[in-house]
């Protein structure tokens, strides 16, 4: 209901009567009274004239669910949204949503989190109301050897929904590391549970360095308010998040994984670099020369070699 | 505690001094008492004679961890054990476990269970107090394309016990069915937990019917007890499937995969047979001619084309 009001209220044009919200929402005059006072609670700027009635002046800075929801393109991501304030890390709490039969779609989203999850163990630095931390629980029939597949994916569509939002010119280091020049803007972390024979859930986790000031940030990171100049919408990149990712997501559904790794290779930083890959296997460096079709990064060394890898840490040396 | 009195009693022939107990386990005469009381309420029998001291008689017919640990031959598999009289699935209690950060080799075993999982979503009869219902925790440095040989692995593990414990002449059919002349005697789950970088955990379930009736069980099912025409020991069994696996996993640690293909190729019942193979990709009929290095069924369709599968529901046809 109160989704409903603000979307009344942010399409109407200066101040509508109480009268007419009663009319077109079918509630009493004293609800919408109530409903006026959490949006208030909530930092929506509403004003209330007597004889002219309700206006919004201003919404909040935060990433309230209405306020994703409102002008949301996406047929299922996004369409439930649980949406918290402080959390240790929005990937255990999608997990668990996983665990317990969440839909595919489901986003979880946060202010801020305490303990952060990057790759491999690492933190992801989550000052509150700055960045984007989310995490999409989704349920593909991909089998266990191709789920990479979806974090190269979740990498592009995080790349093109930047370049959209702020045309700052944002590029992939694989496999799914988001950057600006060298510098971190975004990283992407992908979990899933699964039986040998098919994947239970994938929970794709993003976190995106947006108003942040790098002054807070770990050496190496930036931010796009950093990099455009700007403060920018995170409500808005956060949506053109969901729409890239469903986009790519119903296009590997349909046409499989090459036109992602077409689209991969062409934002790539990576491809064409000189590398050291360090897995647990050990280390290899040479030339970045490809993208294989499972999404494997092909490394020339020395010795003309090619050596491909699917997992692993990328530094670009020289 | 109790155990080593229990060790002490079991290792004793005839009567023990309630002195004697006192002294090497290094408690008074009345704690004693009290935990002789406790070892009969689990059922087993401990007599006790005036001026002779206590005699273990008998052993309760259960899979309690003091039972499993005494003469356990492996270095970790089977250290810490969950035991629980009935619950809906023991994957369900060693998956969580393995969230909240469990040791690898940590055994989870219930007397029956209420919800047993089979592959794909299917159920597991479990009647209570009749087979082995047990779950691991194992935590390998494994890429995900590769966590398909465990489940391979804990088949040649299973089957290998099976053979020594009863001579029953159990066999593999692909991918880890461990069957009887085409009769199910035990099946293995694989569920796994996973960044696309890294495997948190895995979770083998094990499921024998050993001393079950084959009138409760479904249609194409055996036990062992119908097969060897007596009652096993469940304890005994349980033992040697965590040796066996123990060793077989140290093995795939500094071997590699191939020792493990050679000897399930040598205990499998599915290749040179005629088969349908049934996958969300379609189906394929043909011959079962090879496992490739990867654990895939290799099948020489009418045509002579050689289909590799990864997972996929195999019947065998003629």
């Amino acid at each position: 209901m109160q989704t409903q009001i603000l979307k009344f209220l942010k399409e109407s044009e200066g101040y509508v009567s109480g009268e007419e919200i009663s009319r077109r929402c079918g509630m009493s005059r004293a609800a919408i009274w109530k409903y006026m006072q959490e949006l208030r609670q909530e930092g929506f700027d509403v004003v209330a004239v007597p004889h002219l009635g309700y206006k919004l002046v201003a919404t909040p800075d935060k990433l309230l669910p209405s306020e994703i929801q409102h002008g949301l393109r996406t047929q299922y991501l996004g369409k439930k949204i649980i949406y918290e304030d402080t959390v240790p890390s929005t990937m255990d709490v999608a997990f668990r949503l996983g665990m317990e039969g969440a839909v595919e779609g489901t986003l979880v989203c946060a202010e801020g989190q305490t303990k952060g999850k990057g790759r491999l163990g690492r933190q992801w630095s989550s000052p509150k109301g700055k960045g984007i931390y989310m995490s999409v629980v989704l349920r593909p029939s991909l089998p266990l050897t191709e789920v990479a597949q979806l974090t190269l994916l979740a990498a592009v569509a995080v790349c093109e929904a930047v370049r959209r939002v702020s045309s700052v010119e944002a590029r992939i280091k694989w496999p799914n590391d988001i950057l600006v020049e060298n510098r971190k803007l975004a990283g992407i972390l992908t979990e899933l549970s699964a039986e040998t024979d098919r994947v239970r859930f994938v929970v794709i986790g993003i976190g995106i360095n947006v108003n942040t000031s790098v002054s807070v940030l770990p050496p190496q990171a930036t931010s796009l308010k950093e990099e455009a100049q700007k403060k920018m919408s995170r409500v808005e990149l956060l949506q053109e998040i969901l729409l890239e990712l469903e986009t790519w997501y119903e296009r590997l559904k349909k046409q499989g994984f090459a036109p992602v790794v077409e689209r991969w290779k062409e934002l790539s930083s990576t491809l064409g670099k000189r590398v050291r890959l360090v897995d647990p296997g050990g280390e290899v460096e040479g030339e970045a020369v490809d993208l294989d079709k499972t999404g494997a990064l092909m490394i020339r060394n020395d010795a003309g070699l090619i050596v491909s890898k699917i997992a692993g840490d990328v530094v670009q040396v020289r």
